[in-house]
């Protein structure tokens, strides 16, 4: 005798035995229904609400009677976890009339989560890495197979699982764990195909790691691989930091030093696992339980994590010693975590362009999108992305360190004290600004007096002020004649100043300063530029500022400024940090890195010290905002000056 | 314009197009001819000799002017490493008319290698591991692809290999290599799925490890696996000796002390580590030559080489953690050679039988004869076969050390001065003997006196010549009335003993001795026949004995002792180093390998401990030779002696 059965919300329907159970209806159905213990009642994965009532249109009559009476595993399921009024486990009730059948958002194998980021793009939490409960023979002096050869066939025959490999690390803990679990063991199986760890028992639950290796700070993030949820989050300064502060001075130190690449190499392993450690402690789990870490960093973070000298990207032709997405085993790049986890990079893109900006790209999706995106991260290099679901390119570009308050007189780091926003008085020319850790601004009661330099929001803000409150000429120069309004501008060697504070330590905008912002932000917007040009369009319809420096600036000054192309305001978004997000997504989800990894086989690299329109374009947009683009949307919200035109007034507020 | 080709001696012919080359036309045909630079007549790995003459049968008449002209690569070749006279490189030599085409064996790519051991197997030179030369494009600034993804693209080009994985110690030398060798590079890749190494320019020369862990000793070799050839060999004693003397003292240690398996892994991979690298230097060569590494030990030696704590192997049910064939990376053993490489061990067979009795397999092959086969091989435990092409039984019996020399009043290992051949005088009943590291015996001039005690070939001698002088009863005990006829039987207790020697160290046959060798030939031999019984045979065609017990022991008196069944004495071989020569065929050819994964799977593993009927025939074969069974073949050697009769005498001389 065989019933007609409906699941929802998949709509999949089609016939069932009697007395077969609702798991195994599905499984045959092809309806998303999770079990991590294989159909024994013990996971509780697979709880479903039978509907008494009807569906209609399939003329399917549904009531509580044609569904089997509640198993004793059921009972004890409920006992231990508690199971919701109405809910079942599939795996125990068995089919004994027609059936509508509720499959509830938690027990789908492919949840479907959210981003609260910026961005709306939705994704799946569908990890590399699945458990499996077995049940595994007990051994037999008679039929001496070894313990593995018997897990190996429990996994065969309980899950359909074959050709299991078992890296090294896996073997010392198998024996034990067997016998600890008295031969009833979770397995974590990474794509089918690999024994990642395994746990005594159930285990139900599986923890992953996100992995953001910048130049800077390494961020990590915890996240639950059922939930999808992110546990806890971490950072750290990159260790690597006392061979050199940037890239370059560190590539040179790799040059310069016999042993020099091993010694960041061991640096960046033994931080990376402190933080693995830290955020196991956090969140109270065995590290152990961390069974797949997905991470991602420039060019030159992604080499030296994996021990590769990154000599060749200290120079052209930049070649870059692997991009594809590689996975070692965790343990070999030190992290201690689940003893056969792998380690997972993003692709790498080109020269300059790495696994982050391959993770920012998940994260903006400007592939997804008809409109045309610019999506632009920013560290001590830009990396410029621009295009649609048709075409996508890619650039680097020279920015150099000042838009992070390096080469600036008295320039600093973002760290309390710094200056972070500025105004200027269009009447008096005084000036007024705000620190980072301080929320009265200097004109304010509260302030705290204890000013320690300028940081790179801050610099962008006071040299867009500075021009305009008219006190820059849109090439740049600092204009003497202001000084007899003004006792700031005072002379410097030929050039002249504007100090903001006399007192210790003193700080003024130099004009030296004003042309490391002017040389970063040409280099920046001729990227941009050189893209639209390739691309062939005069105007973007969003963009994503990805990296600390997306946080931090106001689009209205950036593009002020000329560091931005003109663009509606409000479509320009701050990305936070994108390159964890998309890191992360990543780790939750191995449609995306398939994703990515077609992507990235389609992105137009364009090298931009060999393009002959870069020069050109660099020049041009030397000049304040530049020489060339109208900024129409910009002038909505602010009078742009004329060249001479001494105090512009901004109408809008600030985004954020 | 098209002609007939024939290829000797495969016999193989067909049509080739006017202008082709003699390997292009080779490999269309699917004759086996070698090439590793890819045609490029930089590796001579590919010469022929062009027959000028006729193969009547096919009417191809060839003639040296139908091949083309000498080209430049083969002067250049012949230049460098001279071509012998009428050959020709297979890939410069162009078809221009019939041709009849020799190709000798040294340009095959299978190389028939007839083994110079006992058994007369032949088998082929097929290694894992093959060598591809290619040219990689150089890098473009324009088209950002990876150096690894530019190598990937020749292989796949060139050589038609496709998604080879890349292990992460292949990654740091990977740069380097590509512009030492001016972007022509050698790939060793194993099994066309893994790059291995990677050599600048063209390497065709490549290196294998063969070893054998035994808890004494560890023996390894170095083979050319182009030639086959054993270019250097090295042994040094087992490290591990210091945590126990025997296996099981080992396992005690590992039970007893809290780091004590990770001591014993880490003291038996240092110690193959420095054999590796001592072979290299033997060699000549640089240890990064060496592609691959073959292992194989006893399940206790196999287990802590991984790892793997060998616990669960110190009692029933003798729980092996694994047993398969298992490959991890050498570098993860602590084995520095090719950083890529890997360490492949055989597979165990059951708790007791390990990876070095595979190897035993492997090299005497039992399964590939028709006649029945006892191969026995003897340590603290004795490993013992049974069987032949249509059936295999394998079982392990606990002979305990006696063999060894251990457990003997006066027992030492085979060492200089230790006694190892031993006769009794039947009329005066005076002893005669031979030592290790001198030639003479001891009734002879020349003869070193500085004896310091007795191995196991020794004592087995001993005993069985005390026996056949009837000095021992076939219950084993002394004959005390002997004591009137010589001064050598004394009392000891309320038992006698035989001195061999009076003065400092004193050396004498105890009762006690004779007991201990009773205990460990009864083991054996109960062993063997339990085989015999579960096959359903009364005699064996062929013995071979396998080991240093093997080496050692005269099968005349391992038969008169009852250790070994009734034999045609001519078909009792010595194995040698069955176990290491097993390792070697291994690593030399693929298919050993796969043959012996398919044999482990159907052998009837007989576990001794479970069988009913062990412990009857380990009473029975206590006595001397032992109750039951004749010796109809051993007769014809010398005359055994009944219960009573004093005198027996040799007939034949020793076999070695």
């Amino acid at each position: 005798m065989s019933f007609r059965i409906f699941f929802a919300p998949s709509g999949k329907q089609g016939v069932a035995a009697e007395g077969e159970t609702i798991l195994s209806a599905a499984r045959a159905l092809g309806v998303d229904l999770d079990s991590v213990c294989g159909g024994r009642g013990i996971c509780g994965r697979c709880q479903i609400g039978v509907e008494a009532g009807e569906f209609a249109k399939q003329r399917i009559q549904s009531s509580l009677s044609h569904v089997g009476a509640i198993t004793a595993a059921e009972e004890r399921y409920a006992g231990r976890r508690s199971l919701a009024s109405g809910r079942r486990l599939g795996c125990q009730a068995r089919i004994c009339g027609d059936l509508v059948i509720d499959v509830p958002a938690d027990s789908q194998l492919h949840k479907q989560v959210l981003r609260k980021a910026v961005s709306d793009r939705a994704f799946v939490v569908d990890p590399t890495i699945r458990a499996y409960y077995v049940e595994v023979a007990e051994p037999d002096i008679e039929n001496p197979a070894s313990d593995l050869t018997r897990l190996l066939a429990a996994l065969n025959s309980q899950w359909g699982l074959s050709a299991i490999e078992v890296p090294l690390a896996a073997l010392p803990g198998l024996q034990k764990t067997l016998r600890a679990g008295g031969w009833k063991v979770t397995a974590a199986v990474r794509d089918g195909k690999e024994l990642t760890a395994l746990y005594p028992g159930l285990q139900d639950r599986l923890f992953g790691l996100a992995i953001d290796i910048g130049s800077t700070t390494i961020a990590a993030h915890l996240c639950d691989l059922t939930t999808g949820e992110t546990i806890a989050t971490a950072g750290t300064m990159n260790p690597q930091i006392r061979f050199g502060e940037d890239l370059m001075s560190r590539v040179s130190y790799a040059m310069m030093n016999e042993a020099g690449a091993e010694a960041m190499t061991d640096a960046v392993r033994k931080a990376i696992d402190a933080l693995a450690g830290e955020l196991a402690d956090t969140a109270g789990i065995d590290r152990t339980l961390i069974v797949e870490a997905v991470w991602v960093g420039n060019p030159v973070m992604h080499h030296l994590y994996l021990g590769v000298d990154p000599v060749e990207l200290g120079g052209a032709p930049f070649a870059l010693a692997l991009d594809q997405a590689y996975a070692p085993h965790a343990r070999e790049l030190g992290l201690r975590i689940a003893p056969g986890a792998r380690a997972q990079s993003l692709p790498c893109i080109a020269g300059h362009v790495g696994a982050d900006a391959a993770a920012v790209l998940l994260s903006e999706a400007p592939q997804s999108r008809d409109e045309i995106s610019l999506v632009v991260d920013v560290g001590t290099n830009a990396e410029i992305f621009l295009g649609n679901r048709a075409r996508l390119l890619a650039c680097y570009s020279p920015t150099g360190p000042a838009f992070d308050g390096a080469q600036i007189s008295a320039g600093q780091r973002a760290a309390p004290g710094a200056i972070e926003r500025f105004r200027i008085n269009r009447a008096t020319l005084e000036p007024r600004f705000k620190t980072i850790g301080c929320e009265a601004w200097s004109d304010e009661p509260g302030f705290d007096a204890s000013v320690t330099g300028i940081c790179g929001s801050g610099i962008i803000e006071a040299v867009a002020e500075l021009f305009l409150a008219g006190i820059l000429r849109s090439d740049g120069s600092l204009v003497g004649e202001v000084a007899a309004r003004t006792a700031r501008i005072q002379p410097e060697g030929r050039t002249f100043q504007y100090v903001i504070r006399e007192a210790e330590p003193r700080i003024a905008v130099t004009q030296a300063d004003v042309r490391a912002i002017q040389l970063a932000k040409a280099a920046l917007y001729a990227g941009v530029k050189l893209l639209m040009e390739k691309f062939g369009v005069e105007k973007v319809d969003r963009i994503a500022l990805a990296g600390a420096f997306g946080s931090y600036i106001d689009p209205i000054y950036a593009m002020a400024l000329g560091v931005l192309p003109d663009c509606k305001v409000e479509n320009v978004t701050s990305a936070g940090n994108a390159a964890g997000t998309g890191a992360m997504m990543a780790l939750l989800d191995r449609g995306a890195r398939a994703e990515l990894g077609a992507l990235v086989g389609r992105i137009e690299k364009i090298e931009t010290a060999m393009a002959p329109e870069f020069q050109r374009l660099f020049v041009d947009a030397m000049a304040l905002p530049h020489k060339v683009d109208p900024y129409p949307e910009l002038a909505r919200h602010i009078d742009l000056p004329t060249l001479s035109a001494p105090t512009p007034r901004i109408r809008g507020g600030r985004r954020r």
